[in-house]
């Protein structure tokens, strides 16, 4: 789809909030690099829950999670600018660490990232694998922030960050820009969306979209409990952090607090915030294994595990669920499915 | 698409090998009932092969495989028909099973299920879980086809085969015939096609499809070593069995020989047969799992594994892949994921 916004005038609002026209243009940008991931029904699913459910399953999305679509976005904007960078250099618990280093490998770009000695292995060998370097931290006693400013500070770098960035949201965006429209084609429109949330920068993107294509639909986070801090910051009005900085089963979605961009927008858009339990995540992992057949990691199935455990009220109504990664060790994997089912 | 090929018409030649304007009629009739699978690209098998390979992931389809087009394009067609019957029965490992009760149920007919006694307790719980009767049975001792020839007799029902019918292997032939229609859509045509085959009826509608559609594309039935009577049966130009009737890791790929309607189809169209050992249809789960992030049961992973394991020359070449069902059971499932990579 032909957007009517160019790239320059885009990047004259860097460091502002984007607007939907940027989801325009990072779709554009995607077109050929990023795969259309499909927007699924299941006819159990929707028997059980009395609703008819659209799964947006972005573990299909190339590197296994929604994040390249905003690494991309934002990297192939860096790359054919006026300051074309030395290296890219990025933190992450994995998923956005494997986005950035797929979407530098396209650009030609060698990228470092940093990430934590406890991420899941199947992250660290699958962010080697697209060639980036990979320096590991301890997540207890060091900053990830100040060793990737120190890594861009020595090699001419540019920081990706992971969510509070406006090419990043925007990038993010077009996965629910693609709910949409793809739902329109079916003859839908969903009454809500739940979006599993770290930084918020998916949820955020996800609520630009949905508010200029669908805007009926109410968009909503959904968080571990205990690293809820988007919920409870929409209902403080203002920023709150979460006490522990890991332990989560989610290991993707440890954000500290939300971001300063990012809740910018959710504040404004989002109908709520949502929280589930561990064992919430894992019958739901269970459930997508059982019924759906999809590979869905812990921070990817909070959404469906927010909709399986009647977080929500579902029942006559359209409800799309974005399923956000699914890399996930085997090992993790196999403990949710060999339970016994909720 | 609209058929020019009425029901009725279709209807005069039942018993007859089935033809191309089937499979549209039989397309028609799903609509709205089977989900339309999506077609999905993964960057990372591309890279690995030097191909651009095409997933059809049937393990999406209701009931988890492609079973549920055949039977509810049968079922339909009999509820429909002037003879409606007072029950179904049908005989199946599981993944017909499942589609038979789902099909019969939504057309409000009692469906029995014959099934083996070993057959994975997944496939047993969902048969029943779509409200049908299920009659287990020694594998080694019974025949099911007679076990269901008494039900049919004693309680006025018709039996509806797994894969020797006309109306079975037309309602198979809409998954390929939407690989073709699916590709097109994406500017490829597939040079070559990979199908699961048991008794022959997927492969034989997908050969249907792909002669009317994509007469370049050279279909491929793939099977187990040891279970590979298709392949053998094209080498000597008859029919001929397996050795044992059970053992293999892809329960679902069992029948002992060829059926007489899709043997005839597949020596006309074929472009050959391959089989797979149980190691690298392991792998080809594990591969699923890890990268694809599909739930893949061995049976439907067989086509995948010939790919991966170099049985074919992919190289340069447009291959797609029916990944034929995902029902499989944990315990299965995580053996195969959590060995070492190959």
């Amino acid at each position: 789809m032909p957007s009517t916004h160019s790239s320059p005038a885009a990047a004259d609002r860097s460091g502002a909030l984007p607007i939907f026209a940027d989801i325009e243009a990072a779709a554009e940008r995607l077109a050929g690099h990023a795969a259309v991931t499909p927007l699924l029904g299941n006819a159990q699913l929707d028997a059980r829950l009395g609703a008819r459910v659209l799964v947006k399953p972005e573990t299909l999305q190339r590197t296994g999670s929604f994040k390249f679509r905003g690494a991309f976005n934002k990297i192939s904007r860096l790359a054919a600018g006026p300051e074309r960078p030395a290296a890219i250099v990025a933190y992450s618990s994995g998923n956005h660490a494997q986005g950035v280093a797929a979407a530098a490998e396209i650009a030609g770009i060698p990228a470092v990232i940093v990430m934590p000695a406890d991420a899941p292995a199947i992250k660290v060998a699958n962010t080697r694998s697209y060639g980036a370097e990979v320096v590991l931290y301890d997540r207890r006693t060091e900053q990830r922030e100040a060793i990737a400013a120190k890594i861009a500070a020595e090699r001419g770098a540019a920081i990706v960050p992971p969510y509070d960035d406006p090419d990043i949201i925007a990038g993010q965006g077009t996965a629910a820009r693609e709910i949409a429209l793809q739902a329109r084609e079916m003859g839908l429109a969903p009454d809500i969306l739940l979006v599993p949330c770290s930084g918020g920068g998916l949820v955020a993107g996800s609520a630009l979209a949905m508010e200029a294509l669908s805007a009926k639909t109410r968009v909503y986070s959904v968080e571990p409990e205990g690293f809820d801090d988007l919920r409870r910051s929409l209902e403080a009005g203002k920023r709150v952090a979460n006490e522990r900085p890991a332990g989560s089963f989610c290991d993707a979605l440890l954000a500290r607090e939300p971001g300063l961009l990012t809740f910018e927008i959710n504040r404004r858009l989002l109908a709520g915030g949502l929280a589930v339990s561990d064992a919430d995540v894992a019958a739901a992992m269970e459930y997508a294994f059982r019924v759906l057949k999809l590979v869905i990691e812990p921070g990817g199935a909070v959404g469906l595990a927010a909709l399986l455990s009647g977080r929500i009220d579902a029942r006559g109504r359209t409800v799309a669920v974005l399923c956000s990664g699914g890399n996930v060790d085997p090992g993790v994997f196999c403990a949710a499915v060999t339970r016994d089912a909720g």
